[in-house]
């Protein structure tokens, strides 16, 4: 086939795939190994016939099938018959999003974010009780935080845990409509037990939010007197999921039932938390719970590596009308547009892999190292807040563009793509909607990390902002960015790549904290100066999250010994920039970063570098490691 | 609430929101009020809960009251029972979008695909045989074109018909596995005959594709003998369809059974056609099926217009997160970011329904008045073509994002909006695929109408803009570009901004047709200049088509006689203008066409105009005027 002659370095040939494979599986490839030799040989998803319940049936088998695997107890504590892995328990949850993302999501609800909240949130007293039978699946329980009413505002949630000094008991109460837990996973069929946040409230006054754990069912199956149980019924997808809303109706649990971590309650009713502070105290306790947005981030790459897998594979096989002369038609991926639209994403499928690794690590270090440091926390939490969101966005575009490249094949369910995208839709909304963790990451930023991710008290931000960061964060940008200005690039050199993404997010970031100052000036409305920035806000946390991913990639480059698949990765990790920087290339215009000559220059390059990766395209799929038995998609087929 | 203060003139207030329906509404006002009247009482929309058999039964009992309606006759000739209301056929069929979209398709199939083939293409005997069963549905039928091997490239269909003088009969017949008829509609249930198109075969030779009226079930619903007929299966939605693939294997029908009007065969097997070259008579016959394109444009704007209903109503009551000092949670269509993801795409989909009802207008013109005037079919087909793909693109990204809007709520099926997304996912791909359409688009613009749309023959447009329009085109442009660039713009004035759409529609044709000269020079190949050239190729089109829209609103609004209705209607243009520059800035600051300054200021008044229109929202939705009983959805009740 002709392509675009090419003016850039060209990729060493051939790839050692194993090698590349490699790269990809990072630091817990035994895990992903594991994974492989115990689940790979069946087909994973779901018949697109079966209904809800069926589904539902064959997600519960599944689950009992994983907690005998013994993965369900790599994140949890060793001396309760954990095996203390935090980082593969992440990437076994990721690996079950090539499979079926449904009982990835299960998984996820019951030894992610119940198992993980029991255990972050409790004590001895909790674990004793509960791990085991969480762990081996007896005992499968709910997180019920959302409420109908408190979606993003976690903090403003209405169900009350009152203390009653008389029983020694907490009356768990649902006051309003609103006040419902909704969306539960684990609710509507198989949870016993539901940790429940809830306003702690005693004799001496309300404590903020706190979880407890509250029976739902009885051993047959019934809801528990005072438990009310619906079902959120059918959902665009995730259908082998049970998810519901629970109300409580003066529902009494024992004092104990309170996961007392970080507040506790004494049998007379007093009060006491190693954390003063309230708001402080509740956004502590969320941010031991971060493993769920990491695993969300993971899973949903994983989702899109599913369906750039198959879509380049029948974008190799399938051709569509006949160049002039041809005997043949055209591959139809030797298109331009074709491979527009799916190699810079898959460039970026592989950057946002890399973010990935990195990201988990971090979350290993940090959880199994203790709390010890404030810093790393928060750091973590911020960078999974972005990465969540950004990653969580790229899979719905991908799947998306990927449905489309495929055409009325891609519309089949039996080529898999359509129910990729029915299950990762909501993943952009659940463990933190996008649009609120990426405001998030910025007030993360504009106040170096001062408080946990979490806390959106836009007062407060903003004072902070006014009183102490602004000054700091514009100093610092302008410098690098006026010499930024003045060079002429070599529009291949890494190092521009990377100061065109650490320029952006620094101009960006100084902006904004220019902008927000102006709230602290005596008649301005700290809302309406907050509102008219939100887009600006936005922007910035998105720059943060490229120079992360950046970053990351960087790592992973470094460390590769393998020099053919270092020069593979450095014509993916030039397409993901520049393909970054062509979709942004308005503000690097608009800011006298680039000249209209390189920007067109930049449209130009996205254009090679396709052409360049064209015949690694194989390859670069072959690299995400997905068992064959889980691409089972006729188009996919060899 | 606080909204940022504009600088902008203001809208009256109150509008009238049945002057604004009426607008809305437009030449066809009767046939949407009939639909409102006859089926707006009562739910249309599926069951979520229904499995596949189930939904199929539903959308047959659906069709039967159809036809009893006397809708489905309305495009019909009126000596056979029709109504020759071509545009009230399309109206009505967009109608049924804001309902069930199965229903729509497979009203679409039988009545636009199937009877409209067969109207456009034979001539009496078979209107007499036909049209009165088809109009009433008692003969089910399909348009059997695409085949599994040939989606986008119809005019290289591999089944052939051949003609067998001894028996006076055709012999149809599917002689490879890429030439099995694919995602038929109509065709795994229902379809009792289906136009087939296949390679016509003669003693004499190949005469290319026509089509054959081929029975495929008998009165028992028994596949005829011959024809194999299997199911697509389930679907990403539409799956009250009965989508299916047909193979046939020496299947004979009458010589009679050929669609004559553009190639008959004599009885002694000789051929004749009132089109002599091959291939332009192919594209006429495609020409004629024009309205299966319109009729996907308009229902996909309709499903967009529920989705953006259910995602503003519930943004007007939706509340989340306190401003500082606030007692109550701010509405979250308060917030800007949420204002940006719905109100300028509110806009634009009032953009698209003008030039939609524009459409409908010269194809009810086209079609009504004979087929004498080619250049006006030739402008219908490439507008349809256009329009298609950016309607349909248009609907993907609007109800992505009113689902994201409305967070875990909108990703219950009770909501609605899901089964919208997977109804219309493949509104991008079916009736053309859309990135094959834009090209299209772009050939005809480049060879000024001079083909049909339809016939993407590479070389023969590349000679043809060589030798004849590259030099009309880039003069006619840069006299007015220059012009232009040397103003100093009213940031606000209608004027200003109709000149941003045009002279990028002028600049990128005029620099395309310089691009594909090169294709004429010695040493060149032409798929190669072709290819790099594809993506600028698409952005000319799409620019072509904003050109169109714009258009279309201007003729809207200088005839609207209400001057509050006008003067909302301004700044939903504004806004939708706006947002389009603001999309694409990047190639206005580019190419001289904005400063740096200018490029700013557009998002600034992005911003101002969603301000502006947010208290207008719900009058903007209620302008649809969706029956009340068609958006049930919890979220959406007031």
């Amino acid at each position: 086939m002709t392509t675009t002659q090419s003016s850039l370095s060209t990729v060493p040939d051939p790839i050692d795939v194993r090698s590349l494979r490699a790269v990809m599986d990072g630091r817990w490839q035994a895990v992903r190994e594991d994974v492989r030799a115990r689940m790979g040989e069946r087909r994973m998803h779901p018949d697109p016939e079966w209904s809800m319940a069926e589904h539902r049936a064959k997600v519960g088998e599944h689950m009992r099938k994983l907690a005998e695997s013994g993965r369900a107890s790599l994140g949890f504590v060793e001396r309760y018959g954990g095996r203390d892995d935090i980082g593969g328990s992440v990437t076994s949850i990721e690996m079950l999003g090539y499979g079926d993302l449904s009982l990835m999501v299960k998984a996820g609800v019951q030894w992610g974010l119940f198992g993980g909240a029991v255990q972050a949130l409790g004590t001895e007293r909790h674990y004793d009780r509960y791990l085991r039978e969480i762990m081996d699946y007896r005992l499968p329980g709910c997180f019920a935080m959302t409420e109908t009413g408190h979606g993003s505002n976690v903090q403003a949630l209405e169900t009350t845990a009152t203390y009653d000094p008389d029983s020694g008991e907490f009356v768990v109460h649902t006051p309003t409509p609103s006040a419902r837990k909704d969306y539960i996973g684990n609710a509507a069929r198989d949870g016993r037990v539901a940790v429940v946040f809830a306003q702690l409230v005693t004799p001496g006054g309300r404590h903020g939010v706190h979880a407890l754990v509250v029976p739902i069912r009885d051993a047959d199956g019934r809801p528990c007197p005072g438990v009310e149980i619906s079902d959120c019924g059918v959902k665009a997808g995730l259908n082998g999921v049970d998810n519901g809303r629970l109300s409580f109706d003066r529902v009494r649990v024992p004092r104990e039932a309170l996961l007392n971590r970080y507040g506790d309650v004494d049998a007379d009713g007093s009060y006491h938390s190693p954390i003063e502070n309230e708001s402080r105290r509740f956004f502590t306790m969320l941010g031991t719970l971060v493993r769920g947005r990491v695993s969300v981030a993971g899973a949903a790459s994983s989702a899109a590596h599913v369906a750039l897998t198959i879509a380049v594979r029948y974008g190799l096989t399938r051709r569509q009308f006949a160049a002039p002369g041809a005997e043949e038609e055209t591959v139809v991926l030797d298109y331009l547009a074709h491979q527009r639209r799916l190699l810079p994403r898959l460039a970026t499928s592989y950057a946002l892999h890399f973010a990935q690794q990195r990201l988990v690590e971090m979350l290993h270090e940090v959880q199994s190292g203790g709390t010890g440091d404030e810093t790393a926390q928060r750091e973590l939490e911020t960078r999974a807040a972005g990465l969540k969101a950004v990653s969580t966005w790229h899979a719905t575009g991908t799947i998306q563009a990927c449905r489309e490249a495929c055409g009325g094949a891609g519309y089949l369910a039996e080529n898999r793509i359509v129910q990729l995208k029915a299950d990762t839709d909501v993943f952009t909304t659940f463990e933190g909607d996008n649009t609120v963790l990426l405001q998030l990451v910025a007030k993360a930023l504009l106040t170096n990390y001062r408080d946990h991710v979490g806390d959106l008290d836009t007062l407060g931000m903003i004072r902070f902002v006014v009183e102490n960061i602004a000054d700091t964060v514009a100093e610092r940008t302008s410098a690098r960015a006026l010499a930024q200005r003045l060079r002429d690039p070599d529009l291949e050199d890494p190092e521009w790549h990377r100061s065109l993404l650490e320029d952006r997010e620094e101009h960006l970031l100084a902006g904004l904290a220019r902008r927000l100052r102006r709230a602290g000036e005596a008649d301005a409305d700290p809302f309406a100066v907050f509102n008219a920035a939100q887009d600006h806000l936005l922007t910035a946390a998105k720059a943060h999250v490229d120079r992360f991913v950046l970053d990351a990639f960087d790592r992973t480059v470094d460390a590769c010994a393998d020099p053919g698949v270092a020069g593979l990765l450095g014509r993916v990790r030039a397409l993901h920039v520049l393909a970054l920087v062509e979709a942004d290339r308005a503000w690097y215009l608009e800011h006298g970063r680039l000249t209209a000559t390189q920007s067109k220059q930049v449209l130009g390059m996205v254009n090679q570098l396709c052409a360049q990766l064209r015949p690694h395209a194989r390859t670069l799929v072959d690299g995400f490691g997905i068992p064959e038995a889980w691409l089972d998609a006729p188009i996919a087929r060899d």
